[in-house]
C-alpha cells in the first residue's frame, strides 16, 4: 500500500519533454554561440546581466546570485572572461571587500554582435515551434515554479541590451515592450 | 535597420522563466536525491533508463544517446556507478565491441527506494505549482521542441519502474496509465 502520487500520463509526457529539452537545448544554443562568437552560454548570460546593470557593472555577489554560480566558479568564469577582454573586475569604492564585474568596450561589442544571432537561434529552436497559448502557459507556469524555488526574477533576457542600441541608441534595461517583428 | 525578430514581452517572460527553472530545478532535485540516497540526477536517470530496458540492461551506445553524455563521460559515469555497486558492464555476446550497462540487484533496490521521494519532489517543485492546462501546454510544446531538436523520446520517466513493482509486482515499461492519486 503506497501513498506515492505517481505522475499521470500527461505529467509524465510533460516531464520527459522537459528533461529532453533541458538536456538538448542549451547544447545546441551553446554550439552555435561558440562557433560564431567563441562564447559559452554562461559567458553570454554574464554579458547580458552586466550590460543590463547601471553603468555596465554588477556586484560579484549579485552576479553569483543571478547566474547560480558559486563564488569560486564565478571567480573562475570572470577570470576567463577577463583574459578574453570581455569584462574587468573593479573594486567598489564604498565597500573595500566588494568587487564589481564591469563590461569592457570589447565585451559590449561582442554582446551586440552575438545577440541577434542568439535571439534568432532561440526563436528557431524554441519559440517558432510553440503557439501563442503554449508560450503564455510556459511563461505563467514556469514563472510560478521559479518563484516557488526562490530565484531572483531579473535574469536571462535573450535580447540583451543590444536591442535597445540597435533600435534607437538608448541606454536602458532589457526592453519589455519590444516588437517581435521589428525591422 | 535590423531584421532581428527580437523577443516580445510574452516570449521574454517565458524565456527568462525557462532559464531560471532550468538553472534552479535540477540543483534542488539533485540536492534532495543526494541527501537521501547519495545519487546524482544523472545516476537516477541511468538507473531509470536501464531499469526500463529488457532484462534490465542497455547498450552503452543507446545509453549515451538517451543521456546525451559523450562516450567518455558516460564511461566515467558508469565506472562510478559500478564502484557504487549499482550497475555492471557486460559484453554483448553478439557483438564483441558492444557493451551493456546492466542493473544490479542493489541498483534496482536503490532505484525503488529513491523513486517515490523523487517523484514527490518533482511534484512539489513542479507539477503541484502548475494547473492542468499549463501541464498540457508544456507537454505538447516541449515535446514539439524536443522532436525538432531531434531527441529520442524515450527518456527520463520520473516514476521509474519502481511504480510497477510497488503497484503489482509486474515487470514492464514505465507505465503511462498511472493513477496520480493512487494509494
Amino acid at each position: 500500500m503506497s501513498t506515492t502520487r505517481w505522475l499521470n500520463e500527461n505529467e509524465q509526457g510533460a516531464w520527459r519533454a522537459w528533461l529532453e529539452v533541458m538536456r538538448l537545448l542549451p547544447n545546441h544554443l551553446e554550439d552555435r554561440l561558440h562557433e560564431r562568437h567563441d562564447l559559452t552560454l554562461t559567458d553570454y548570460q554574464v554579458l547580458v546581466e552586466v550590460s543590463e546593470s547601471a553603468e555596465h557593472r554588477l556586484r560579484m555577489t549579485e552576479l553569483s546570485h543571478r547566474t547560480q554560480l558559486s563564488k569560486s566558479r564565478l571567480s573562475h568564469q570572470i577570470g576567463r572572461m577577463e583574459r578574453a577582454g570581455l569584462v574587468v573586475r573593479t573594486q567598489c569604492p564604498d565597500d573595500r571587500r566588494g568587487q564589481w564585474a564591469e563590461l569592457t568596450e570589447q565585451g559590449w561589442t561582442v554582446l551586440r554582435e552575438a545577440a541577434p544571432g542568439h535571439v534568432s537561434d532561440v526563436r528557431e529552436l524554441f519559440f517558432d515551434i510553440l503557439d501563442e497559448q503554449q508560450v503564455a502557459a510556459l511563461a505563467a507556469g514556469l514563472r510560478a515554479v521559479a518563484d516557488k524555488i526562490g530565484m531572483n526574477p531579473a535574469t536571462g533576457c535573450a535580447n540583451a541590451r543590444a536591442e535597445m542600441v540597435e533600435r534607437n541608441g538608448a541606454e536602458g534595461a532589457c526592453p519589455d515592450s519590444a516588437n517581435p517583428d521589428g525591422d
